[in-house]
């Protein structure tokens, strides 16, 4: 069903080369040091669910794509916390999976069918209910209970993403429990930091809390955020992430934010001012990595929640998130004129708007020494997104100015899939230049595993 | 002149992939469900002019390129009625074809001389005459004659673009003729929403008299607007088409609307008050397809007539049209938000901003059950444009959110050319994910024929 | 170390057919109508300084990366008239030399290291004092003086960039000298007619005594321009070069314009009027091509100097310029309106945002008659950028608005490296559209030799 050349180039020159790259990294560990599996299932070391609320329900590039089509989120029992009836869920994604030819999602799928669970004869409306069965009994089994998951995908680190109002209860525990799997939190403070996160004002007020500081003052609410990093860097963070709807970054005086901040948390706070403040806020986070040494991750240019309908039936990402027009050059800034030359400093950017690559995030990344390229995100997360990422960002920046791979993936079970696409799309790319003499062979070896271990491993401090 | 290969990857072990899904649907019938060829030719029948007045006046992909290096629009007598020396302007445009290379236009007429003329030596200054003889010989022979073209091209069906205030009596004539050609109109009503087109107040008031309806009022002038579609489905339509300047839509309440209607008639309508108008107007347009079932076909992003002496000199459409970039995640919200998941409404996003594709647009069309994407349009109508396409939008969006192919040509007989350009760019884009392992071979037999034929008709409901 | 077959394609029929192209080409004389060398070192013909001074400190490609990488640019002496270690500078570069693995920097550099210095053991820690030894002494030697490389690089003509400023004595002592090579002024207007360069005031005096014109004057000012243009072109200039933040232009009435003129020198300019005055510059500038016929080029969309701690310490062009989304569409349109039509005028569009390949810059140049595309600039000067360009250009705008390559470079030892890259990769695309059978092989040869040489004498007027 997946074939061994699968994503390598056609002219069988440049193939053969693409082979031996792979050959000389597929053995590498995964570190992955951005996505969003859940502590909890490390923790509690619990089995799995059916095979619909394992594929279908928690992945929207799936039930996205089913809905694009007609299909109902009801009739896959979207957002409900218990499936019915999984068996017809699947049935009715097999009956559907025509529509995924030609994307990642089917290159995914079909190495998790093939690669875990020995499944060889294609999904299909015919093959439904076997699959269903051979995937609801192997779930079943200890070979398929997440640590055992996690050491047979032999991944050397995995990130998960929290919020500054999680307890890290969890990490705690699968640190306590002895067991030898590295999973650490990432900060993700967009639920305090953001004025137009749902709760925001609440989830000012349970930060002070949790910190024991008065978050109803500027002072406060910045210490209280120095504290919750500290915690997060207690359990093995080594990185913050930063999802904002733009770039904007400020440099407001220390009075001045602290009027803001005023304003944010009274009745009077307008759309003009809540960017301000995301705007500013980056700023403060900037200047604590500075301090503390966290890297930080900027993930801006999605329209959260595009389908109002859809969002207020079935909440947030439901899969009506839709990318838009970004800028980088002015926005980030005042930001850079601040930290953007200060030794120590990292910050590592990805888009959505791939017109960005070559024209700003390349010539930003190969001049600021504070600042990386991320792997192409989401809906670039493909091996033609790849290509353009490569493509278009290489000859400004580097290779060395990029960090590997994230899978950034709710789907556990789809972590080595996904690096599995991302070592062969680089090592296609690597073998084009190769072949065409832009680059010499041990050249791409190095570079090779430079872009699968080494980069990652330094770009986020792992 | 024409190779039988060409197109298709110069990699051999692709290429043979390529030519084996190319004979699986070359003999497909061709569906156009958009363009702009005249429904008269096909009520009247009467042979085509002269080369000169077939393939140059009307063509300005052939003198825009003309114009561009030099070459002056008087003298190729742009924007007469009848040509004076239509021998002089053919030999202009033979001295000027070496322009024409690595375009997609060379590629159509060098299509349309060999297959359709049985020329095969090259056009050039010294085959001008010889040429120009040939074509207009043959044009005077029956087997040249409107309908027998369009049977020996075996179309389908074939759909004009047509003003509301047309009559259709050409279309009515071909029905009446007991012909069997199928040719249908489509509802393009910018010259009754647009304020901004030329005669727009005379137009509203032709719309009233033909509809019987009081189009001074709001409520007048969306019953005529119905009654419109009403006579347009009746002939045949299944779908409408808008051509707006950008992609904005609204949500105004009947009062706001009915208050900006009236601004729109009086003499106090500023360019803001235009735009909002166009945008309300494509709501109300989409609210009419959710109740009529026409598809929606809305082609944004041309900055109209940019060369204003040239646009003074010789009117619309002389070639002056120039993209501009387009904004579609903000300016569909409106609409979307309205009857985005409305079941039967259907909606076919077209760019002229490449950019949009991987941004924008496949995600919208990933989601929203009522988008479609349609092909590369206009300037991106061409092989590399296609590719673009499949590579930017296919792994997001698949290939079942889009539509198969328009030719949206003024030019009858480049249809078969430009149709044969589009299946063999499909085939060659097959062929290498087939050639990669991306894809199954028997999938891609299936995708070709859908791409061909299957995806047209489902999308335009014919 | 640099290989026969670089940049040609994979496959073995299409690089066979790259092959036989190049083999056609790569004699022709090297056409540079467009850089940043210095007159004087012609005038002078003095020995090149040592490998650090020569290849590292003016080549913001090279530092910008190293400084991307956290080598200080204090490290590499940069900004400093003279260099205390040229050597260690030089082992600094060697050691982080794997960071240009993938980017033209490498490949320009491979070849000037095997081709004029016969190094073919790769550059790196281990062979930088190799290096370094065998460049200084070929430095010293007669061969390596600037006249003598100039025709061993077989220049037919080379063209500066010149400030009005600017005495231009270098290049009258050349004409006097007797030496035999073409190297000609560009009139480039920033430092007086950009309210934002540095020292504009100034300038502006100084303009006046130069041309014995009052500059307080808005009519003395535009007389002093003229007089300055007719200084370059008596000179040998044929162009002129505009580096503007935005490709914006105006229409102004002179009286609205010799008001905005007065405010510019006045105490009160804002930025708006700042643009609003580089806009209408841009007219009068096309104005002033129309009457003397110098062919204007345009360089727009650079946010320059955007690390401010750098340019504060280093000064302008030390590598902080960062591209941003540039339109043309509307910015051009007041210019056009006025100009676009005009019979011997000329105008060469650059950009940063490749977005507008095909959005707007090959619908504009492939329909008015004065435009022409220049080819890709700085970031884009590289291989994947030229075939972008291409790609995106020639299916509208055809080659024949294209303008052959700018080698705009600082680095006079790079040019023959640069014209090469070009070459190669124009072959490398040609061939491709020769083995996919969408350009005769006999066209072929016709499109790279026009590329190469003809159309840049044509474009430039040489």
């Amino acid at each position: 069903m997946i074939h061994p050349d699968r994503l390598f180039p056609s002219d069988s020159h440049a193939r053969r080369i693409a082979r031996e790259l792979y050959a000389s990294i597929v053995d590498l560990p995964i570190v992955s040091p951005h996505g969003h599996t859940q502590a909890g299932w490390f923790a509690h070391n619990e089995p799995f669910p059916n095979p619909a609320k394992l594929f279908v329900q928690p992945d929207h590039y799936v039930y996205r794509m089913l809905y694009s089509q007609g299909v109902s989120l009801d009739a896959l029992e979207i957002g409900v916390p218990e499936i019915k009836n999984p068996r017809e869920v699947w049935r009715i994604f097999a009956r559907h999976y025509y529509l995924f030819r030609g994307t990642p999602t089917r290159m995914w799928l079909d190495y998790e069918f093939q690669e875990l669970f020995g499944l060889t004869e294609r999904f299909s409306e015919q093959t439904a209910d076997f699959y269903y069965d051979v995937i609801d009994e192997k779930l079943r089994s200890p070979e398929f209970l997440p640590r055992a998951l996690f050491e047979k995908f032999r991944i050397e680190v995995l990130a998960t993403t929290d919020s500054p109002l999680d307890s890290l209860a969890d990490h705690q525990a699968i640190r306590d429990s002895g067991w030898g799997g590295r999973i650490i939190p990432t900060f993700r403070p967009d639920p305090v930091v953001d004025p137009d996160f749902a709760g925001f004002h609440d989830n000012i007020r349970r930060l002070g809390e949790l910190t024991g500081e008065d978050t109803g003052t500027w002072n406060g609410y910045l210490r209280a955020l120095e504290k919750s990093r500290a915690r997060f860097k207690a359990l093995g963070a080594t990185a913050t992430d930063h999802g904002h709807p733009t770039a904007q970054t400020a440099d407001l005086s220390p009075a001045a934010a602290a009027e803001l901040f005023a304003k944010i948390l009274g009745p009077n706070a307008d759309a003009v001012s809540q960017e301000l403040f995301r705007a500013q806020m980056l700023t403060e986070m900037a200047r604590m990595s500075v301090e503390d040494g966290l890297v930080m991750q900027l993930h801006p240019g999605s329209s959260r929640n595009h389908n109002r309908k859809i969002f207020e039936k079935y909440g947030r990402d439901t899969g009506a998130d839709i990318p838009m027009a970004t800028d980088y050059v002015h926005a980030l800034k005042p930001l850079l004129g601040l930290y953007g030359n200060e030794p120590g400093f990292r910050m590592i950017l990805f888009t959505l708007d791939e017109s960005t690559y070559s024209r700003e995030l390349a010539p930003l990344a190969g001049h600021y020494p504070c600042l990386r390229l991320g792997p192409p995100w989401w809906f670039h997360d493909s091996p033609e997104g790849m290509l353009r990422f490569r493509e278009m960002a290489t000859e400004t920046a580097g290779f060395y100015n990029t960090v590997g791979f994230n899978d950034d993936t709710r789907a556990f079970l789809s972590i080595p899939a996904r690096h599995d696409v991302a070592r062969r799309t680089d090592c296609a790319y690597l073998a084009r230049l190769v072949a065409e003499h832009r680059l010499d062979q041990d050249e791409a070896f190095a570079v090779a595993r430079d872009l699968t271990y080494n980069l990652v491993r330094q770009a986020y401090r792992l």
